[in-house]
């Protein structure tokens, strides 16, 4: 199996491209080759298998002729620009996430090779009002522009599986709780601030109540994700390709509530409410609850508590050492 | 009010073209000049205010910056072909409904118009399994290209709409009953030619079961659709801003019955079953019924009966007489 990897420098592309050379195999067959990609080129594991790094705008014709030239088996295409920056840069996200997608799909549509084709596509194809639990055929309509561009790039996929010119997965990520690094001002911030700074020994503002809900799944969840539907038969997933993924539904209060129990009450302590309107605003239209049912009957699992997903950040990012 | 309309050569187009002649105003207000597009030139109209015809490729980036540098107040955006030509000729298909689509929208982004912008979708944008009835917030995953292509247009109008390039309304037209002309090989022909060749003294062939639900609306219906959606308010759309329009549901048997009451027994009887198992595999995939609340709220109207379509047809085309 030649896998190519998209998106491999980032958060989520790291950690599969280490569980990838961890496990050596995916979708039940081993690992010949890997082909990593991203703006900036993404460092080189170690591995058992020849990796090759590659630099470049995924919009470059000529840089995905490469790519796809070498006859991927699974290509993992996580590259993209995020939600803040496709909201305040509108060209860029559209040639970035929908172009550089699109330029991906046909040139594998082109190359004859129909590989497994999985997709990190978001919740943001969802926009408000929501039910109290969004069940698996509620309608996509977004309010971003990063929103439409994943859910055009879910269309062509849909469309280009159906066409026979790819056998592609899209999954739809949760909030991924809890992100390592740094604050930054995505309005989505706080839901891994309050967990990560306290842990780090930092007081972590929260803008909103803790009465808000949302759904979250760990980093390895969502890497689990990536790999599970690299292995699923086409025949399961059938015509609807793209899919909610499970995860954690808890309010803000519970997550702290978690953090206390697993990193204790101190630690908790040091989240300081802080009310911000202009957070709370868009974070109130964010949907709060998904059914998942098809996800979770072709075998997606996610955490079960809050707590586990404190645990797996501590275990993956402090050692195992809150 | 300046008024643009694309695809103005085919068969909503001319209707669409002929009732503003007629009406003389859109959205309220006079109309002053009326800029007629399609691949082939359209038919230039007699009108009280001056008429414009433009032939030409939509995705042609200088034809576009012509007619908007026109600054239409108001867009009809019909242009595109049909679902069984987009399936048989996948390049076409994208390139003329969705890069023609996007490169008109883009235009307009650009040039700063912001015009109410009407855009012809369709319920191609639904794949099955379906619901009974589909409700207003049923999701969109097309069974076909031309669908794909419709929701990627529908996609691209929502979130430039949000963005305030312009101030876009989508209408997903059930199918349209009766078509004028000649039957073709599109698997839906038959719900028009069994209404339109007996009235026409011809044989019809039926190639599915009688009990086929199916929603239908008149060619007048379609244009009233487009119409209204010119003049509707912007906040009354809201950020969901493609509607399924509403239609008669009914049953194939129950289209032959109203064409008996209308026409006549004798004419009914000119309808020969002729199972075709390929029409039906298709047909069997299609939508039913629709709920369409959220247009009805709004005021789009339909006929309430399948009589009242097959009567539109004897007045529109047939001079009054069945």
């Amino acid at each position: 199996m030649r896998v190519l990897v998209t998106g491999a420098a980032g958060m989520i592309g790291r950690k599969l491209v280490a569980r990838l050379v961890g496990d050596g195999t995916v979708a039940g067959r081993k690992i010949t080759a890997l082909d990593l990609h991203d703006v900036v080129a993404p460092s080189k594991p170690e591995a058992e298998f020849p990796c090759e790094t590659f630099a470049g705008d995924l919009s470059d014709p000529e840089q995905i002729a490469t790519l796809i030239g070498r006859s991927p088996d699974v290509v993992f295409h996580l590259a993209g620009i995020v939600s803040g920056e496709a909201e305040a840069d509108f060209d860029r996200g559209y040639r970035v996430n929908l172009d550089g997608t699109r330029a991906l799909f046909d040139a594998i549509r082109l190359s004859g090779i129909c590989p497994r084709v999985v997709f990190s596509s978001s919740i943001a194809v969802f926009g408000g009002p929501f039910p109290d639990v969004i069940p698996d055929d509620f309608h996509t309509v977004p309010l971003s522009s990063y929103g439409t561009q994943k859910l055009m790039g879910e269309a062509l996929l849909t469309d280009y599986s159906r066409r026979g010119f790819m056998d592609g997965v899209g999954i739809r990520l949760p909030t991924i709780c809890v992100r390592p690094g740094k604050p930054n001002k995505a309005a989505s911030s706080f839901f891994s601030g309050i967990i990560r700074e306290p842990l780090d020994g930092k007081e972590a503002l929260l803008p909103v109540p803790r009465s808000v809900v949302h759904t979250h799944a760990s980093p390895r969840s969502a890497v689990n994700f990536l790999i599970h539907a690299a292995g699923l038969p086409s025949e399961a997933i059938g015509q609807r390709r793209c899919l909610n993924m499970p995860g954690v539904a808890v309010t803000v209060g519970e997550q702290i509530e978690a953090l206390a129990r697993v990193g204790g009450k101190d630690v908790a302590a040091l989240v300081r409410d802080e009310p911000d309107e202009a957070v709370w605003a868009l974070v109130k239209n964010w949907p709060t609850r998904f059914e998942a049912k098809r996800a979770r009957d072709l075998g997606f699992e996610a955490e079960t508590s809050f707590d586990e997903i404190v645990r797996i950040h501590i275990e993956e990012e402090l050692g195992g050492k809150a």
